[in-house]
């Protein structure tokens, strides 16, 4: 019997042959490897500069070694590999690019802020269930150092936090998503529509990104029929402290929807806030990637947890953006990981 | 009966059910508008600000009228489409997401630098072909002054460039595809593989790209088994002059295969060079958008045309990674344009 993708509702997809992630990484840097995770990723670079001459060629370094190691757990070879989806928060997305670029693997670069392990797995669960690809990756990554030299200020500068503002994580993930095997399935997925309510401070992304995951959520709820608890998670990209606050208030008072039972934020869980000095926790494309690629796969894997909708939000803004004054446009997508 | 997107060869994706670009529309600048396809365009810009206050807010709003003058002409509405798969070349694809932010339509973020065009409308029409959309919008952009400001040099510096060099296009191009209804088809895609053969000249991106362009028409020769002559056209993004020159000698010496015939670039295309003071021809995602989306399109629906692979090629380099001394790896994706 030939299945194929199904929409229910306006927005979200059903992936009727569930495809699998049969094999999947983390790698981290030395903050990273210091928090509450640190037992769960396969790899710790306790030198960040991951023994490269620029912060962006580390991070594209970081990018690669997750991939190797996600190929390696599959047990297959950058040659089985249909098409990569990846991307990452550098300028024209060099972290992937120059990370990727001699694997040979057909690439669809993405572009989603840190949103872009949802987007990534997304796309490659949605075209692996159509037989697009049989095996496809998806992959993300970010780096403070390269990321505070591009958006905020050189690491020279010293420059200071307001407590809103969350740290890139020093982070790359990566999952191979094929059309059978074992492991964690993908079994549907949403793609997000833009949010902007006129937030300007671009130290404050997680009340930016608050209403995209909130709308988000809600379509696929609505779309599926079904509510928080028939979920054993509803795990947000990198909300932080500030933006996991307004997304459960945003939820209960506009939508009348209570998920704060389910509800977890991969940029809560990366580091520990009380001791870590990170203000309101982690960001960037690969903290929502090196938490899922790790501790949430694994837990579905041993059946703590099996069913976990995965929401990744992203702040589409750009350092130019920010000092025109524009608002800050946001965007969530999700997918759905069962056991 | 249920038809699914089948795999031919390695690496091309037969797209049975044929999606249709239902409706279309190319909007460009100043410039543009004096070239040889002037007449082609559904709007010139005489006024390259767009009356906004900085260029990243002009290609935005080009980017903009782009879109809603394509879902003008295919009769439907933002709340038709399904998905957009649409970005630009600007750091973090603002062009974009600025211009659609308001929309309400799902938004997968693309990036691949001037081969944008072809990657959206791939990804549209494998999702389309699938079921996954029924209706979806491909659309990308350039301006040469916010690519100047951001690549190379402010406008006010009176910087020079060599004659390898093309210049970027201020265009936008936004295609409408449905699973069904009159026009031109997307009858396959592929995805590319990044190549770098180790061209360090920001200022001779033809040259970086060439080596995409021909692996990727190889990989689609081999795969469906065609020759060139077996096309009406044989079209790349954005080679330039230098580029062109380059791709039929790699064909020829490397691959035994003269596509002189049939080979169209649109970077050679959109503007006179011999007039305009363009160096190497055209570049940028709004070269190939632009082009595609009236001269080429209104060709092929006239049956002047009835084959056209469509090869968009980008170079993956950021101003950092040239500054960095980095080589410029690059990708060209394509898709097959049929009566």
């Amino acid at each position: 019997m030939i299945v194929i993708s199904q929409r229910q509702g306006r927005y979200t997809v059903i992936l009727p042959s569930q495809p699998v992630i049969t094999g999947y990484a983390a790698v981290v840097g030395k903050k990273e490897g210091e928090g509450p995770l640190a037992d769960e990723f396969d790899k710790i670079f306790e030198d960040t500069t991951m023994g490269k001459d620029s912060w962006e060629k580390a991070e594209s370094a970081m990018h690669r070694e997750a991939i190797i190691r996600a190929v390696s757990s599959a047990g297959i070879s950058f040659g089985d590999v249909d098409m990569i989806f990846a991307g990452d928060l550098l300028n024209q997305c060099i972290g992937t690019s120059f990370g990727i670029r001699d694997m040979g693997i057909p690439f669809a670069g993405l572009y989603g802020a840190c949103s872009t392990m949802a987007l990534s797995m997304a796309m490659a669960g949605m075209l692996t269930d159509n037989g697009v690809t049989r095996t496809a990756i998806a992959s993300t990554s970010s780096h403070f150092c390269s990321a505070e030299k591009q958006f905020r200020m050189p690491l020279e500068y010293g420059g200071q936090c307001p407590p809103s503002a969350q740290r890139t994580a020093t982070a790359a993930g990566a999952a191979v998503i094929r059309d059978s095997g074992a492991g964690v399935k993908i079994s549907a997925a949403i793609i997000g529509r833009i949010q902007d309510l006129g937030i300007t401070d671009s130290s404050n992304m997680g009340a930016a990104m608050a209403p995209a995951a909130c709308s988000t959520i809600i379509d696929f709820l609505r779309d599926t029929g079904t509510a928080p608890d028939d979920y054993d998670m509803i795990l947000t990209g990198d909300l932080g402290a500030v933006g996991s606050e307004l997304l459960l208030e945003m939820m209960e008072k506009q939508e009348n929807t209570d998920i704060s039972r389910v509800h977890a934020d991969c940029g809560l869980m990366l580091y520990d806030l009380d001791r870590q000095d990170v203000n309101s926790g982690a960001s960037g494309c690969g903290c929502s990637a090196c938490v899922v690629c790790s501790h949430i796969l694994r837990r579905i894997n041993s059946g703590e947890l099996n069913k976990v909708l995965f929401v990744g939000t992203g702040a589409l803004l750009s350092a130019v953006s920010t000092l025109q004054g524009s608002s800050i446009p946001a965007v969530a997508h999700g997918v759905l990981l069962t056991r």
